[in-house]
């Protein structure tokens, strides 16, 4: 079992970090959280993770480890004694993997070039290509549950806090676009799921709340444009 | 130990396919190649990568796997009495990750845009974001290795497996556009390495010569402008 002392680098509202939350809590770690300002970057970070600048940040016994998926198999590695975040098995865990990649590298990029689409074109657009992903999603859903609750099984799993931690978000820009990305109706398995996630023990005091994030996200254009000025 | 049919689709001029066949060469297991062509993908590979349709696709027992660096630990877990790919220590194993996601999705796809780059100029725009690269993956090598003759220590591991597969096309884009991308007199660790690397027993009749994969790629592009005529 790890021992020693445990910092994160992150803001509550970023998903990455949450996921970093997510998976200590599931091997009952509390690290101290280290709030930092998307503005101005402290020290602390730029030293951390030189190469990305980028939250979040896992200071274990103050060693850096930076990327979130990398943090989580961290975490899993390194506090084996409790409940497994990624599969033991060696083809079940490749799968996990390719689908994290999947939504890292291509459909949460186009959720955010949803988000930054101007018109409603270019948002129907956009659309179209996220709609094609959910499908994906759907699909590989129902392949690695084998019936049961989560991507992990019958408790969330490397899946399940990998895509999971991206709805929060997803949610507000629905919300602020007034247009529908996850579409229930062609989805079904995943919006089920999508309940139980985050209304899950784990999870639900750390995914924020979609209003919130709406409002954050107003907050910090309107400072942002005011700092341009 | 693992059993079963192992058969590997792909190209052997492909950095990503190198991989694969790297680490089932350091675990003594030989796959039935199955040569695809770029031009005309296989149904077998269609099938078997429904998301991304491209090489390299592992398929062990039928079952199929896709994406290297996937792959890279899925070999590791599935043969886990050949010498180890990935470190075991949790840290190392998480820096070697950072690492190899780094190459992969920053390093690399700047060593493609200065292929495309066209005129003198442009390429060495980008060429300057390649040198900064470089310098981080020396300082990164000369921190890993430990003062051992590998990123792996005193053989190959995971991360020389990725960057190294890779050193074959870095070397035949040199030869196309004349110009150096990897100066060894900024980056002398990294440029012993090398050449560790090239001729280690495990590698060197795996990774094709830069003459080989300049000739190939002259050939493929008058090939793809015929098909388009």
């Amino acid at each position: 079992m790890a021992t020693g002392s445990v910092k994160l680098l992150g803001v509550w509202a970023s998903p990455f970090v949450n996921r970093v939350e997510i998976a200590l809590k599931m091997k009952s770690v509390e690290p101290e959280f280290i709030l930092e300002t998307t503005l101005n970057k402290s020290e602390l970070l730029l030293k951390s993770n030189p190469v990305y600048k980028k939250i979040p940040v896992l200071l274990h016994d103050e060693k850096p480890i930076c990327e979130s998926l990398v943090i989580l198999q961290y975490i899993d590695d390194s506090w084996p004694s409790g409940p497994s975040i990624l599969p033991s098995d060696p083809y079940d865990r490749a799968i996990a993997q390719f689908w994290a990649s999947y939504i890292d590298e291509k459909w949460y990029p186009l959720v955010v070039e949803f988000m930054k689409a101007e018109g409603k074109e270019a948002k129907a657009a956009v659309l179209e290509k996220i709609s094609e992903g959910n499908l994906l999603l759907e699909e590989a859903f129902i392949k690695i549950n084998k019936g049961k609750s989560f991507f992990g099984g019958d408790r969330i799993g490397y899946l399940d806090i990998v895509l999971g931690s991206l709805l929060g978000w997803v949610k507000a820009i629905e919300m602020m676009d007034e247009m529908k990305i996850l579409d229930e109706t062609k989805m079904p398995s995943l919006a089920e799921w999508d309940k139980r996630f985050c209304s899950d023990n784990v999870v639900k005091d750390i995914i924020p709340q979609p209003e919130k994030l709406a409002e954050i996200h107003r907050k910090f254009h309107q400072m942002k444009k005011a700092t341009s000025n």
